[in-house]
């Protein structure tokens, strides 16, 4: 299947659905508005399944890694080998994000998209085999067009894959040494804000060493000139491989009418590539957090999100989106299997008419 | 066991504790500080239990109902029917918190702390035989301070029972038609602000039911002076018998060295009350969400809690504090089973040295 049938085949969520489900939550035992955003939230699950009464049973975070050439201009404090090294922790169960996955029953793909370190084969690791280790994009485009299409519909057939298996919610984590700074870039390059508006410390950085992470991002635009109208073409000149990856997510999610938890930054940067590949994804998507990371909130502005968490929170790797996931199953569960006021025999508020 | 044997077992968090987890916290591969609020919430679940490594394998939320003869002032919208009906549809498993629970693992402990309607005996249903519904606070005192004491005994009770069944974290719900107006009065006379500032419109009201509900607190307060040093004499004056209940609940939560959760509003003077029987008794307490009801801003500045999330909910039932059981949870789970940069073979910052 081609990217162009993939995105054809994404439709706008159910309105008549959300109306039935408005319509439900009206009658449930509580008064009108009180579960705050859970509400609102339960509607766009409602709508996304097309169904009154919504459910959630299985739960997927594809976590991919990906390698970044714009390391060599000393945009981060960690080696390289990390990116490998972190998929071995993931697979062995000890990073945060298979905790959090274990202890809330997420279900963890964990996806080898193009780590420059050679990686021994495991059981649980999916490998999409572009390329290893993307450019560095200050001398030229980080990855081609056809790569750059390539790591897409792998991610396209990663969500087809968690849908099929059970996921009715279809989150994104990521893992990458360098990829705040390829973040960065695309979202300047498609939100159309300033290097420094959408470039932030990545963990923990000095003022001189945010200030030369601008400037790498600045040339790396500069370098590229990446086509704002066109997604692939800002993926493969700033991007990176799992990045491309998470928007194949975002896109085969929404193709299968799944819920598509974002993660952070990262993950936010993909779904930008997503949207502007195809604007009706966005009916898919919800922001799990807000990242401590700076250009998150470019990101969620241009996307019209509202992150369900803000705990001061940067690592990735699809922890933002594991922690949200809880609060995504309990608004479906709410509107799904509440009681109404007739069911119950509860009496409604005196102030108006029941609905 | 007395009050004050209560108050006498409860002893502050383990600081040595908190501190020999906050030095596994700097070895977990992850950045520092990226997992933002959780690592703080984290230690505080270890100092709690003094442990290194702390763990979180039962969860209950005690969810206690009573009802306030202040609402023959006008300062609701529902029936008072409403609160025995309500404790039917938790029996039933029909109301929000019902669902939420059940979908998260939560035990329930449904109580009848004071419900004016007669409730049917049911299995699954406590009954504090304490009264039934309190007196109208306009006229005089709510209760006596017998009945004020006999409630937070009974909390602390319910606390000790969802402790030894396993319970890891305990938290808090309310049912109560009426108990926004007692909360503002507690907020009120415990921390020292105006009617105005500590009261909200409850479920939905008008600005003209507004300006009568604050105008009943001030009434309330006037008719009663409520000693601010003397937590059993402001619940006595102008609280209720649910809200004694949870403040025990917080009071015998703290005593079994259990996190104990807090829900919105309601809880959160409740949380005033236990604070000021008991000043270590904040060691103990989570803040789980702002809710949208004016007064709780008041009750979490006075109690230095920031809340972990904010979605605009004002429910009560303890929601709330199902939702944020999952976070905590997964605070507690990072510290305990993440792989350190040793275990795991990842190489740290090259920035700093590794701890």
């Amino acid at each position: 299947m081609s990217l162009d049938d993939v995105v054809a085949n994404i439709a706008p969520a159910d309105a008549a659905a959300r109306e039935a489900a408005r319509r439900r939550q009206e009658r449930l035992t509580k008064p009108p508005g009180s579960l705050g955003r859970l509400e609102e939230l339960s509607l766009q699950v409602a709508a996304i399944q097309a169904a009154e009464r919504p459910v959630v049973r299985g739960k997927a975070v594809v976590v991919a890694a990906g390698d970044h050439g714009v390391v060599a201009q000393g945009v981060t404090g960690y080696p390289q080998e990390v990116t490998a090294q972190m998929v071995l922790n993931f697979l062995a169960g000890g990073a945060a994000v298979s905790v959090m996955a274990r202890q809330a029953g997420v279900r963890l793909l964990i996806v080898d998209a193009g780590v420059a370190t050679p990686l021994p084969g495991h059981p649980d690791l999916r490998v999409v085999g572009v390329g290893r280790g993307t450019a560095d994009m200050t001398q030229g485009p980080a990855m081609s067009r056809e790569q750059a299409e390539a790591c897409v519909l792998a991610g396209v057939a990663l969500a087809r894959e968690a849908a099929a298996a059970g996921a009715d919610l279809i989150g994104t984590g990521d893992m990458g040494i360098g990829n705040t700074t390829a973040s960065s870039a695309i979202t300047a390059a498609l939100t159309g804000r300033s290097a420094r508006e959408t470039t932030g410390r990545g963990t923990g950085r000095s003022d001189d060493e945010l200030s030369r992470k601008v400037e790498v991002v600045e040339r790396a635009l500069a370098a590229n000139q990446p086509d704002p109208s066109d997604g692939l073409d800002v993926l493969a000149k700033v991007g990176g491989f799992e990045i491309g990856v998470l928007a194949g997510v975002a896109l085969g999610g929404a193709a299968a009418r799944r819920v598509v938890v974002l993660d952070g930054f990262i993950s936010g940067a993909a779904a930008l590539v997503a949207h502007r590949l195809c604007p009706a994804v966005g009916d898919y998507l919800v922001a799990s957090h807000l990242s401590a990371e700076a250009g998150h909130r470019a990101v969620l502005a241009h996307l019209g999100l509202r992150p369900l968490l803000d705990l001061g929170m940067r690592l990735g790797e699809g922890t933002g989106a594991v922690l949200a996931m809880g609060l995504v199953e309990a608004a479906a569960a709410c509107l799904r299997e509440m009681a109404t006021f007739d069911e119950a025999g509860v009496s409604g508020s005196t102030d108006e008419p029941p609905p």
